[in-house]
């Protein structure tokens, strides 16, 4: 469904070229100083424009259209909303039923029986992440003041120097093609004790969110899947203090479900984004065969440079749902 | 918090070293055959004595104590119970402040403030998985007839060949030690369009139960972490049919978070066990000094034997919760 | 929270002198023709205007934001807005700390550290009920297509004579007074089976939603309050063929928390509408005294007028919820 | 389904005649002295034996089976068990197809296909109810410590002097006959500010428990459907105070959903029990005829008795959700 949380609920709706999209948060205790400034710095994080970003502008200004009065969010419902203002709805005229590889098109059709609306891929847009940097931007404010994120991308298609990372965007640009990342997000001041048994430990919920983002396909917290390849001897952080500090951070911060104090590290694998403009075969239903694809439309090289403010906002809403 | 999903919604309790453990199965329709014999194979796959695993023995047998009537589920509340009888609390006694290294000792002293139950690990035991094998029998049950499942090791210990298993298995007993292993699940005959938009994706669902289970730090779906290093031209699966057979399966059967007909692959990072009985280093409580530990009890030197069965069950209840 | 349901799960949020409210349903299936004329009739009813209601006019025109597409219902989450137009805001200035009896002022103030907005109430407003409304809208769409309702006020003010409703209405005005009234809302074709034991009984979900409605102080279904004073072979429903039909229907068509099939009755108290022009005596936190108080603004005289609709729309969301 | 609320989380499952009925509690924090004994009260006051009452004995004792360590909680899942020792379920074989009227036997044989447990009337026994006295003990240890409960029965039969009840019961019971009855419910030093807008209203939370314990079909909060026959000039409660205080109680307690400070008053109508052993006619479905029936088995002349304390629960239980 499209909520999320208990104690920071979030709703979201919207269509990529439908007149807005919307986030409503629940739970935003009162007297929290907000305004639409406060969103600015996260939104610019996840605006296109730069080189391996898909050309379409949009100004995303978040209009909050509830939960404010005299500066501060008052307790109710918290909701902001953003226009949808630079919609080319004819660029898919030619995917809705030859159905793009790898989009969750062809599902949506399916799955909806056919009343899906396709235009920008609809409700299934990463358009809708946008709610979630507004989240997330609320949700830092929820958590203690000490608390600091750290995003990165540390790979992009398979490259690991960041030196290089213009260089491979052009590379994939040049042949109409695009490149997957991995983004890293790291986070100190987290206080020991956030997560709960059994279900709702800190990485489940932090996962469940990060795999609501499109694109994301993995995700592994300290050494993660290179841990599982080590011995227990080698991969056990032992604590040096009352306060659970350890050495080595091979559990990224969380021990049983539950955070321990030290740095939170996770990391989420982000495909490359399967809306290329190079040829592609794939199914057409209106002529019930396999047959050349050219995708029109602005799409982004590398999906993984917008999604780490997103990723970021993942990890933060998860957390400010352990705050009490 | 120990409840999770909607139409298929569980809640677990109990201590490793108390009385018993439980499952309660809300939303199991009526009229489905089962008896306590229907849960002897996946028990029995979660059982310990094999090579790798703990000497700890129990019987396991499954006490269905409400929700049947006359060899049928009848609608109400399935709950099945497990009591513990092999129990050697005084194992633990060294153990209760003298934090083992990676546990969850530590994080749950300070979350309840002392009042945890410490023996063998209380409410965070890996025991608990018991009431999730038990109710991944009935999620199954739940499924599709044709919904088969494969699930298997893939590597222990960063050996990925079967044949040496045993090898590096011994080895890490040997040194007293432990190895982490990779488990893979992949699931035939899901029907295209579980998972739903926006927060609840199939991967969000199957990931927050994974996460739930002792052990696991990644988990990734189809081409995973690899396919983030891929460019699109290389990762996207093309549809080669309108119900949604596609040539690859990067996409691990899931697209845009709905299951889109193809095999569902998932794999999960299982760390290895973090109790060793070679001696660790670590803090002490009691004399507030950072002092050998040397851990008893008895522990599996692969968690990842164990937790096959666990990783399928997590998957069974997370699909059956899109069922209605 | 601001959230209800499960199958059928609202979002509301907004305030009386914001710049709109908003309500967005999820759970909504694809495929349902829906336009802005579908809310019209139902909106009507809550609209004033009719005497004994505000003279407080507003056009109330919904606005679908999300989730349709060529005029269907999309699956993606149905949003409807209403803008708040006929704002007096100066109205409330003297009632801000000025607190009116039996209002949510004071406690808003307090719940919320004086960050609420006061604005006409602000969240707490009547006005949030246009979304329940939408919401019944579109809920009613869900229902078997034989489900009717019937919703009547059979009491206002003490007065079961609805030829005299208008009299009493007149001279509650004449006293610059209010009253309240018992709104009664009947339901054929409900299908035998809705209601969800132990804790999501039938009447537990409507009458979860009734009690959301501000002014609803009382719920009973079928005999109610007047059953409990009878005895069991008075107020037993005798059964009359396999499918429950019963001659009688005391239990207002549930039988342990299960619709039986037959007709469900339900009727809700809304006591007289706080705000009354004639002069009272309250606390004022300015003065730190209590003092007489004269409420300005537009006020029904009779909230149960307007509530008859919102009645019979709670009544029809909680139903819609059991329908899968 | 069988699970209430969000910051004190309750599950319950068992049948009548099945081995036991049960009761876990999420989010009890740990640290609460708690043993068996604590239950002693509540549960004497639930207990069948006075007049009036079920001549069924159970010894109903209390067994603490998980989230207990050294005579506190801790923090995990609660979990009380009771065994069923006094079945008679050969007192039910002539009514499992020969429904009693008012009962839910006949829908929970539709509902779930024939496959629900008819004994006692399974699932939807009353008997159900011990879970939630158990889990009302706990909820009063959540509750500020001067909060205090006054519970009693107002009315038997229509009967309002409590010298008198007594006769009416023998009455009743002379007839083999049962009456309803209704219970006030009064809770003092309730702190202002427990409810949440929208949907979770003080009111609506505790009218959904209500709601979901058998019998009750009405609830009313302080002056309830009186109130709904005044003018807000008689219903009306004047703030005397900043803190909420007011002379008269018409609101019982609560404005616009939220607690005020004040004393809540609430009252449940219990119906009279349906089984009785005089004899009625009802639809038979082995002879697809409608027959007189004789009910045997051992019921309440007036569940009210014993429900006063179940109510009581209830209220509390719906109260302790509000506390973090």
């Amino acid at each position: 469904m499209n909520q999320f949380g208990q104690n920071f609920r979030l709703t979201v709706w919207g269509e990529s070229h439908g007149t807005q999209i919307g986030v409503s948060m629940d739970g935003v205790p009162a007297g929290i100083p907000l305004s639409e400034a406060d969103f600015a710095e996260d939104l610019a994080r996840r605006r296109s424009g730069a080189p391996g970003t898909t050309p379409r502008r949009e100004p995303d200004l978040p209009q909050i259209v509830s939960g404010i009065y005299n500066g501060h969010t008052t307790g109710a419902p918290l909701t902001v909303e953003f226009a949808n203002t630079n919609t080319r709805s004819q660029d898919y005229s030619n995917v809705v039923r030859h159905y793009r590889p790898s989009h969750a098109d062809l599902v949506a059709h399916h799955k909806f029986g056919g009343f899906n609306d396709p235009r920008g891929g609809g409700h299934f847009s990463a358009r809708l992440t946008l709610g979630l940097v507004a989240a997330g931007v609320v949700a830092k404010k929820l958590l203690p003041a000490d608390v600091r994120f750290a995003t990165r991308l540390t790979e992009i298609g398979g490259c690991t120097d960041p030196a290089r990372f213009d260089e491979v965007l052009r590379a994939a640009t040049a042949d109409r093609d695009s490149v997957g990342g991995i983004v890293e997000c790291r986070v100190q001041g987290v206080p020991l004790g956030l997560g709960e048994p059994f279900f709702d430990s800190a990485e489940s919920m932090i996962a469940h969110l990060l795999f609501a983002v499109p694109a994301v396909k993995g995700v592994e917290f300290g050494s993660g899947f290179a841990g599982a390849r080590l011995r227990g001897s080698e991969n056990n952080d032992c604590f040096t203090d009352a306060a659970g500090a350890t050495v080595t951070n091979h559990a990224g911060g969380i021990n049983g479900g539950i955070t321990n104090g030290n740095e939170i590290v996770v990391r989420a694998a982000l495909k490359p984004t399967p809306s290329i403009s190079r040829e592609q075969i794939t199914y057409n239903q209106d002529t019930d065969r396999v047959e050349p694809l050219e995708i029109r439309g602005r799409h982004d090289v590398c999906v993984a440079l917008r999604g780490a403010v997103v990723v970021e906002a993942a990890v933060a809403i998860a957390l400010a749902n352990f705050i009490r």
